[in-house]
């Protein structure tokens, strides 16, 4: 293994988890973050400064305008040969005019999705790249310390060219609004039905050999152990944008998202106190029939 | 026309409304009913001696058990030649049993469709007729004086054998939920755009000319109208049954029906303080990448 | 009424249509199309020559470049105090561009939303007008005529400001997608059922007193009379955007679109030869299971 | 570990593999079928001539007519303390029959839900069962052999009373539905995106660390290395009945199952050649707008 340094931009609940885990895989860690409990410099300069060149920059801060301002500032502060890494979950359409930027300096640039949320720091990140090739062979001591242990591919993937890793994790979390979505359901059908005396145990039941078995599975059952009839949690669910993005990709590509969109649209409805939807099937009902409505207050 | 004699068992909010309808296209109506401030007679009995044979007997019950019931009662109350017509939205599977148990004393039945709500003592009754050729033709007397006035064909059809107009019926509610659903979802999106501010203004300049013209957008307009914002009432919405069976009939004929379906389980979610659905969501949100909770209380 | 000059651009299936009944409300119309035998006028330029200032043109050319590029025309041609309405089906969003292109120039802007299709010459069509009042005070004769007789409110409305007209309809098209995927599992249901012998019979019986009766319905038993059974045409089905856009906007309000969304998603699968999706879920299956899976050719 | 006899019915491909792990569990195991070529005893007769009372008869044939008809037989041939274990398909509404069935011979009953499929005879079967705790009790010894090593409760539970096996079950299947056609629209949606130059190892890539890893992952990704771009296989996928019910359930029950109802019906659309509620909408769509219709043939 080669040992190598990277500086690591923004060291939140993820960014301080990987620079642990960079870290114990042998690599120096300089990590900046505009907290002073927590950064390793004082400033982007000194992270800059504190790299040899040619230097291997990750940014892990939030998508959007935060992620782009950074990546203007190392534009600036960066030079010839030196390469950044986005790792947050940046917009895939924000991918090539960051690297565009950046090449005009001459810096290289990947995108790097990665999943695992807290418990990567134990057991690896999943992770999913795009740009060219001698850029993610140049960065792959740093793929290796982040990933699971065990066979590369398992836990890494070189996607395509820049954007291809950002699209992958955004389809990933698509899908996992959908597996969450389906588990979800299920248990509220058991919870439903008088004969399922015992659904915490039915569904940790499922945990080996059968087909539903999965990593969610398993966290569905810690966290019924933790909150037996989850009597402690509303069914209110803030969403990140991945799964918007997915829909809206669905629609781009004319393919049908049924699944990915009705948990979507699930987590919408769980935030709305009432739906003016409802109030129209239901002013209309008692238009035709008569039927009752229920009255505000 | 041909003046004939009805018995009518039922008085509620249809019965009543019908059996005004039918006396002013002519016809003599004997209507029954348990509740003595509306019914012309005392008893069933009463009802049937009222009639001269071969008798036409209409059921306007409640669904289920008491239509059930009403046609077990009528079976041996009625003889040889009488018909028995069902008018309620019973389920189409009741339909043959009824009909078996009135052919054993030598009784027709029909099964009919009715659409219109309370609509339809002023614009007539749309209606959908399952039974043979000589038992629709000899009521058809009655289903002229309910049917819309105008062409016969634009507001009733004999839709096939026994059952035929239960599960005409069935369907036309089912799309009913969806046409419902898509005015609704409509009128949230209006409301949720700041550009709009006429929402009310907007759908009822929807009532001639569109393509989306219908009888449902003029009841949304008159409600919006009624109740500007619909501030006065809930979206909590019921469900009388037709949504679920046309779902469970596109299950049976593995047709898809993701509209019918997703109007019916809109409702079900209208009804919920909470989704269990979504606390297991928002819990496995909260135990992979930490996210934050809603605490219950 | 007030008589008035109008300009028309775009001499298409809508278009053509529309300068015939704004003739025949009494106006003058002059319009313009690159097609010879359909123009009035041999260029835009001549149109502009054609109209006494201040000048009304009604833009009605496909949405999109073509409509952006005839607006940045008119900027050059037009002059101060004239007034563009861009009755197209463009997306809300190119509104208040094209409005301040013009508006630099002194020129004011309309968006008017036009539904009716090709029944909206014998009809009227419904409009929903974004903009100033002034703006569309001016502008009101060449509405009057085109929209339905009777209430001017029952076909016509001001939504709101500049991108208000094609909001509306952008959401009257996604309403339409649910109306018209609801109907479709209806009559899948009705034909797929053996108990409805009379499928056409049965739609054409909602046509007068139902609740789901509507402009479409009478469209679909129309259909039905010209072409029995359908078995002439096949179920790929284009979409023109309004619907992808419906979508785009429930996921910008968080509003859920479960019905419009399935809707759009039916006509993407409609035009696949197979499903990727579907695929891989019957790779599954066989893969877990030992089930069969239906090889290609 | 007590070592116990079994009766087994039904050595399919469930049923012979589960006789070989139950025999490697170090019990023995009497199975019958009605193919010479498998069985261990000629006939049913002699199956339970070759037990031991009080004996354990577990029956492992297709769901519905064929179980229910084998059950009738047991009623006849066992006896006061024998056991029958329904560890098929069934509907949990047969279940409670089964059970009276047999009690009134003083025979008891379990119902267990087994999932695992072909990979179940190496890594053990997930097992939900309903009945009795003494019935439970005494079946454990061949409930432990089946399951997957490690901690019981993480492949086994006593989910309810009779019944409650094969309702965990179905609800098991569901949630398969939905985890499936999720992973099928993320699969699609990396397939249809040009930037994804490398779809199998992205999805490989996911396997360990993530927050979406699973068996039905690792399955996919097996089944992408067998069959590249998954070219030898069409869309067309079966379902087994248990999706259909737990859509029933749900609409049992009013809980709103849009993820599971959706993937059900991309099952029924992938075994269509043509739609006709796409055909109705194409129809519409030319009606009012003239839009193209493509012709059959």
């Amino acid at each position: 293994m080669t040992s190598m340094q990277l500086g690591l931009i923004g060291l939140g609940k993820m960014g301080a988890n990987m620079r642990q885990r960079v870290r114990a895989g042998g690599h120096e860690v300089v990590g900046y973050d505009p907290r002073p409990e927590v950064t390793d410099v004082p400033t982007l300069v000194a992270l800059v400064d504190a790299l040899e060149a040619p230097r291997v920059v990750w940014v892990m801060v939030p998508a959007g305008e935060p992620t782009r301002e950074t990546v203007r500032k190392l534009a600036d502060l960066l030079g010839e040969g030196d390469l950044v890494i986005d790792g947050g979950n940046s917009k895939y359409t924000d991918d090539q005019p960051n690297a565009d930027l950046l090449a005009a300096k001459g810096i290289g640039y990947l995108d790097c999705g990665v999943s695992g949320g807290v418990w990567g720091l134990e057991n690896g990140y999943g992770l999913m790249v795009g740009g060219s090739d001698a850029d993610v062979e140049r960065a792959m001591p740093i793929f290796d310390a982040l990933r699971p242990e065990g066979d590369r591919a398992d836990g890494f993937a070189h996607s395509g060219p820049v954007g291809a890793g950002h699209y992958a994790k955004m389809i990933h979390n698509g899908i996992e609004y959908g597996l969450m979505q389906a588990y979800g359901e299920g248990y509220d059908l058991l919870e439903a039905e008088p004969l399922i005396e015992n659904v915490a145990g039915t569904l940790r039941a499922w945990s080996k050999g059968t087909v539903v078995r999965s990593w969610l599975l398993d966290l569905l059952v810690k966290a019924l152990e933790e909150d037996p009839g989850l009597q402690e949690i509303t069914g209110y669910t803030e969403d990140s944008g991945e799964g918007r993005w997915t829909v809206e990709e669905a629609i781009r590509h004319s393919v049908p998202a049924p699944v990915i969109a009705a948990a979507l649209f699930a987590r919408f409805q769980s935030r709305q106190d009432d739906s003016d939807t409802m109030k129209a099937v239901s002013a209309l009902r008692n238009q035709f029939g008569g039927h009752a409505v229920r009255r505000a207050d």
